[in-house]
């Protein structure tokens, strides 16, 4: 087995985007949440993820944000950006505008919307990385997506050069095992989990890192768990992990709304009430977390002492 | 029962978009197959609907080809657009657009890609309603977009205004039947189904009208069906829906690939085989059909006198 | 086009399984519903199909079922017994009670529980009808079995004598409309819709009949609506099903439980309220409908004149 | 945190059920296979689960296999009987007969092929508890029963003294996790994956224990891999677990079959080529692995040094 060395690897949390009250793009507020993420030690950032509201925003926004998230890192760790859009020309359009605007990698679905099938997969993601000319990440979600990704086939991919990593939120952690066996003999391809609460699992199992939502309240909690990992210290990442997944709970406070909308709704609140980013307001047709709601995040994050 | 005047109505076919072989749209065989449509007697057109291709196209694309659709129908028909975009502020934007190109109505699916609340699906339309200041219709296609639209949400919403119609391609004939239960009380709104091998059953049924994929390649025949319908000859609805499903039996001529690829690939075939469009050509990542599939397409619209 | 001749079709009721308050066997009520469903105007009768609970009876209720079925029809209408089983071999064993406790015909669905391959389904009706001994009916019912039966193979399955007919609850309007056509060269196979709100359409379309469960309710309805459509009146059949549909709004009364308990809970106290069953008792896990739900249903017999 | 002292927990592999050639329940084989589990030093045994070909076998062989598995473990380890049944009463009626057969305790999934709520499925446990009198384990395999049981409902059954312990084959590790994570408060509630390629991190995530599968095949490597974790030498387990991950590969020989047949294929041909079992034979509709095959799975067994 040759050692690791992916380019993209450790605690890459998926940026959220603030919003202000008026639902534009809150810029201070970004910038400080990218500050607060570096400051936490993250190895990396991933803009314009399902976790950064990509596909409520118009495409101005989207750049927006990117260019904010740049700047705000100022080159200190890596920004992956995404390019969630439908099918491979619009992806490719997105990609080469997150190139200008500075992002080291870029990541895309499968084509969603329309139906699919592997050969076409696969052809998708071999064209966007043709054109864009950044290292590519595929982003297996099949919650938003509807398709998991073959493992053969990113195995495949890798081998060819085509794609730089994946970002598994496929919750598919049997295919994931895989994934993490076939990409030793790929020491540059990087192999990121999606799920916060199993990070320790993951890890144990060979991944290169974590793309944690809640890593964006939490980073020095996922940089605790990522060096115990790193040290061998299993028992000691277990129980930050377990630490975390109580954390995570925020996502149940709301009730009779989105997946979606539970979990950023829960991010936003618990970064507005310690303070980094300014309102909890979400994108439309979303709603954001109202008082009752934001009080019961508090209440966790006090008992996690993070207020 | 009132008596039905949706301003919608009859057969609408969803217009392909021809393709260059470089990928472009083929402005000059668009405007041929509208005229085509419309000398086979179609009651209006669909344009940017996923029979279009719509997912596959970039925002220029998409506004050329309702442009090039608006001019060549020139205002002979009702011309309904689609907005089809993963949430309500992108939707907004296409249908700002759309209305200055001309469109007559506008079509948006619920959120997809992003998990949605059925409240967040009712409040999406409300804001959609709100800012495109056109009739809009909603479209249910769960191949799509992964959740079926809720009928008494729709008639709720249609007895409050914000819904000019239905397109549904969900596939759940007894949801559609209560949907054209509850659009008696609804004279206005129309309820038109996207399944064109049971539209007879369906117009039986309460129905407005159809959007035919099968439309672009056959409107005279749904134009013979609607009219038997229209004068009560349910006998002669029958046999000439039994010949058009026999015609879409183009779409299993193609294995080994998406369905998508398979339909809009049949159909382009179709329509370049008799001589309306110049190329088959498809979206990237699909592939147009081969010599030998053309051939198998060929020898089914012989079987239909269709050449 | 042949003359279709099969044996079974028109209106086959699935007759719900009265109970005691205790969960036994009510075979006085079930003497009279069957009695009730004749006197309707039936064609034929299912027994212990999803509608007869029959996941829920054991061995011993289900062989007591039938044979109250069959007595009690005393040979007027052919009866249809469910052999409703995981795998091949023990469908076998109760189609071989089935065939000795007096049923005409057995009713199969492909495996369920475990996963299965399309080879693997096309065996297991090959090797039911082999050692039946009986005519095989196919029981197409995804939202049960989660998986959509081929329509090829059941058309060929037919051709090689296998299966006497389908029953069909798949909810695929565009499948069946290709069964039917299909069975236009097999004039006995019989083609059956279990979906009791668009029988016109589907006898418009080509079907030989329905199974409806709603007809425990209201058969002579169904009676009617066949009637209507066998003497070509589609705008009187198509009445009919309106009225129907309106009738089948009895299943939405119940919230807050499963599909199965609000179908089959409103059959039977809709049945319960007609005086034809004694109670509406449910199998366990499921439960009665209470005081409440019971007036519901009544108001809504009221408004369609059953009581 | 209290120490956990579940009565069952570490490896309990679900026994295959071997197959004369015939179809009929090989005993001789199936004690051989028990020695060779026991040998292996497996703490536990589970009979007629999914692995066990349940789903297709009578009633009369269920009875018969669960008899020579009590037999020829002869009190060593504790037998878990599953009694995979569509719904309550007939989950009971094995219930029964396990306990007379003399299992330590019973496995029911959630009621299958009715649609059912989650207050009937939390009933469904509570009144198998009931009417069992031995420990009831909760099985989630959605893949089979197609619907996921919910960990709240899960705690709150084993804090009720309902459950005894939940085999979780749901593929859901987030989920999975929680369950861990609330069992902490439960000292006697056993928590088991099913996910044989990913016990390392299960365990390392507080389960207690597997039921693996391929344990069948090399119960040996899961004993290691238990002890491992047990002494908190996580390295060497994830080792073990990517060897035995490797070995699992043999299920992958197999295509065009389904997913059943090409597992339990795979694990009865590799017991047969290690002289545990006499024939790979497979129940009807399944078919067992041909020549080819059979080579295949060797050549996996001789790169993983079992033969």
């Amino acid at each position: 087995m040759t050692a690791r060395r992916p380019a993209f690897s450790g605690v890459v949390p998926p940026v959220v985007t603030p919003l202000t009250a008026d639902g534009d793009i809150d810029t201070a507020s970004l910038e400080r949440l990218v500050g607060f993420l570096l400051e936490g030690g993250v190895d990396g950032l991933f803009a314009l993820g399902s976790s950064s509201e990509t596909a409520y925003l118009t495409e101005a926004q989207r750049t927006r944000v990117l260019e904010v998230v740049v700047g705000a890192n100022a080159g200190q760790v890596p920004v992956i950006a995404g390019c969630i859009e439908t099918t491979t020309n619009r992806v490719i359009e997105r990609a080469l505008i997150s190139r200008e605007s500075g992002a080291d990698a870029v990541v895309a679905t499968a084509p969603f919307y329309t139906r699919t099938h592997p050969v076409e997969i696969e052809r998708h993601f071999r064209e966007i990385a043709a054109a864009a000319e950044l290292p590519l990440f595929a982003y297996d979600i099949p919650v938003c997506v509807h398709n998991k990704l073959d493992t053969a086939m990113l195995l495949r991919l890798a081998a060819d050069g085509v794609l730089a990593g994946v970002k598994d939120s496929s919750g598919d952690d049997v295919a994931f095992r895989y994934l993490c066996l076939g990409a030793r003999e790929l020491p540059e391809f990087a192999v990121l989990t999606g799920h916060e609460v199993v990070v320790d699992g993951a890890l144990l199992g060979g991944a290169d890192g974590v793309v944690p939502g809640l890593g964006n309240v939490d980073p020095h909690g996922y940089r605790r768990l990522a060096d115990h990992a790193a040290a061998g210290d299993w028992a000691a990442a277990a129980a930050e992990q377990d630490r975390l997944a109580r954390l995570f709970e925020i996502v149940t406070v709301a009730e009779n709304t989105s997946g979606t909308a539970a979990g950023l709704g829960a991010f936003k609140t618990a970064l507005m009430l310690r303070d980094i980013i300014t309102t909890n307001a979400m994108s439309t047709p979303m709603t954001a977390y109202d008082a009752e709601q934001t009080a019961a995040v508090a209440a966790l994050l006090d008992r996690a002492g993070l207020r």
